[in-house]
C-alpha cells in the first residue's frame, strides 16, 4: 500500500439565497492532503504547510485529522499506522470553506487509501465531524459541495441534494486580506426576521432552484438577492457595496458575501462576465489599498479527487 | 357570437410550505360563469347563484365582473354588450381560493368569447385585478393555479412558474362549516419570525420543489411542515391538530391549513392514501358535530376551461 495525495476544493456557503443550506464547489483554491502508511501504530499528522502555525498537529483537534480518524473508527481501524501531511493552499477565515475542505480531504484520503470501502457520499458524516470541530455546527453547506461537487442544497446532514444547473455558470470569488471570525459574523445576526423578509428570502431560494432546473437566466438574475443576512453582515466588510455594485454592473446574476465572509462571491452566466466582474471587483479593493486574491472558476462538478 | 360557459377550479394557497408563493389547483369544486352577447352596451351581471346574496351585482365591485372588465378595457372593448351569469359552486371564506376562481373565470370567459385574443397566461394580471378586490393584495398563489392548473410557485405576479411534479399526487381537502375571515387570519400573524424558523421554512419550501422535480417521496414526507404560519393560525380552527394527525396517520406527506383556512389540505402519494386520509379527517369533525365538505382530487393540470 503506497501513499496517496488528494485535493478538496474550496466552496461558497450560503450562495446568496440559502443561508446554512446552499453551497457550491469551486475548482480552486483548495487543500491537499498526502496520506502514507506507516509502521507506527495510529494516525499522526507529520507536516502542515500554508497554515502559518495556526493548525494543531494533535489529530483530534485538527479538522482533517479528526475527520480521518472518524472514518478509521467507523471501520474499526483506528490503530492503523498512517502519516498525514496537510498542505493548506487556501486562506483561513476567508468564508471559502477552509475547514470543510480540510475535513473532506482527511476523510476522503483515508477511504481512498483503503481502496474505498465507503462510497464518496457516505463520507459526509465523518467530514462533518471534522467541520463541527472548527465551526461548532454540522451544517453541510460547505462540506457537501467540497465532497461531491456541484451546487448542493442540504436541508440537514441526512438530506443533501444536488441541484441540476446549467454547466456554463461561472463563479467569481474575491478574498480581501482582512479578517473576520465566523463566530463574530454569526453573533452579529439578529435572532428575528420580518415575516415579509422571510417570504421574500424563501421565494428567492425557491426561485434559484427553479432557475437552475430550467436554466432560466432571467429568473436567476432577479432572485439572487439576500434580504436578510447580507444587510447585517455587509458592514463587516469595507467597500462591500461598491464591490457588489461593480460585479452587478458587469452583468453578474447576483453578488454577496461568501459564507461568513469576508470573501465576496458573484455568479455569472459565462466566463466573459465572470472575468469582467472579477476585474471590476478587484479594482475596488486595490483602489482602496486592500490586497485581495481572485478566483474565477466553473462550478466544480467532482468535489474532492485523488491527484 | 353565441354564449359560452367556463369553469375555474378551486385552489390550495400556501400549500403548507410556501406562504403567499405556492399554490395548486384542484379538479373540483369551482365556479362557473356563463357569458352571453347582448344588444345592451356594456358588461352586466344578470344572475348570481350559490352566493347566498353575498356577491354584488355591480360589475366593478364583483371579482368576476372586475376581472372581465379589466380584460375588456385592455382590449379597448369596454362598451361591448355582455351578460354574465355567476354560478358559485364552492364555499366562500373557505381557504380554497373562491374569489380567485371567480376572477379567473371572469377574465377567461371574456377572452374565450372573443376567440382568445390573449394567451391564457396573459390573463393573469386581469384576474389579479379581480382577486385584489376581494383580498386586498395581488398574490398569485390562488389565481395562477386556478388559471393554468398544476402546482405553481409565484415569486410575484410577473414571475410565475409551474413546478414539475409526479402525476400521481393526490390532494385531500376538507372544509369544515365554520367561518374565518381572511383578514382575521392574516391579522393574527406575528410580524416577525425567528431566524431559525426562517431557515427551516425556506429549506422546506426548497425541499418541496426539489422533491417534486425528483419525484422524491421520502423528501416530500419530510419537508411538508409549516413551522411559521400554521402554529399561529391553527388555533382558529377547532380540532385542527386531531384532523392533521388523522391525515398523517393514514400516510399523507403533509397536512396543514389551506390558504387562510378553515379548510385543511393534505397531500398524498396516491388515491388510496388520499381517500383514507379524507375519511379519517372527516370523522374527527363529525365526531365533534361539525359538518364538513370533502374533496379528494388529483392536481388539476388544466386550470380554467370551457365547459
Amino acid at each position: 500500500m503506497t501513499g496517496i495525495k488528494v485535493f478538496a476544493p474550496a466552496s461558497v456557503g450560503n450562495c446568496i439565497v440559502g443561508f446554512d443550506t446552499l453551497g457550491l464547489a469551486l475548482e480552486r483554491p483548495g487543500d491537499e492532503i498526502i496520506l502514507t502508511p506507516s509502521d507506527r501504530k495510529g494516525l499522526r499528522i507529520t507536516k502542515i504547510t500554508g497554515a502559518k502555525g495556526r493548525l494543531p498537529y494533535e489529530v483530534e483537534k485538527n479538522t482533517a485529522g479528526l475527520a480521518a480518524l472518524s472514518v478509521l473508527k467507523h471501520l474499526g481501524l483506528e490503530d492503523m499506522g498512517l502519516d498525514m501531511q496537510i498542505h493548506k493552499k487556501m486562506p483561513f477565515g476567508s468564508g471559502l470553506g477552509s475547514s470543510a475542505a480540510s475535513a473532506v480531504a482527511g476523510a476522503f484520503a483515508v477511504n481512498m487509501l483503503l481502496n474505498n470501502p465507503l462510497e464518496k457520499r457516505a463520507l459526509l458524516p465523518f467530514a462533518l465531524d471534522g467541520e463541527a470541530l472548527a465551526s461548532g455546527s454540522r451544517h453541510a453547506d460547505n462540506v457537501a459541495p467540497s465532497l461531491i461537487g456541484g451546487i448542493i442544497f442540504s436541508r440537514n446532514e441526512n438530506s443533501v441534494h444536488r441541484i441540476m444547473a446549467p454547466k456554463e455558470l461561472m463563479a467569481t470569488v474575491i478574498y480581501p486580506h482582512i479578517e473576520i471570525l465566523t463566530k463574530d459574523s454569526r453573533n452579529i445576526l439578529s435572532e428575528t426576521v420580518s415575516l415579509k423578509n422571510m417570504v421574500q428570502q424563501s421565494a428567492n431560494l425557491a426561485s434559484f432552484i427553479i432557475a437552475c432546473h430550467n436554466a432560466d437566466f432571467e429568473l436567476m438574475s432577479q432572485c439572487m438577492q439576500d434580504v436578510v443576512i447580507e444587510p447585517q453582515r455587509a458592514k463587516l466588510i469595507p467597500h462591500f457595496q461598491e464591490v457588489k455594485d461593480a460585479a452587478l454592473a458587469q452583468g453578474a446574476f447576483g453578488c454577496s458575501i461568501s459564507g461568513a465572509g469576508p470573501s465576496i462571491f458573484a455568479l455569472s452566466p459565462n466566463t466573459f462576465v465572470a472575468e469582467n466582474a472579477a476585474n471590476a471587483m478587484q479594482k475596488v479593493f486595490s483602489d482602496n489599498k486592500i490586497e485581495s486574491d481572485l478566483y474565477v472558476s466553473r462550478i466544480n462538478q467532482e468535489g474532492v479527487v485523488k491527484c
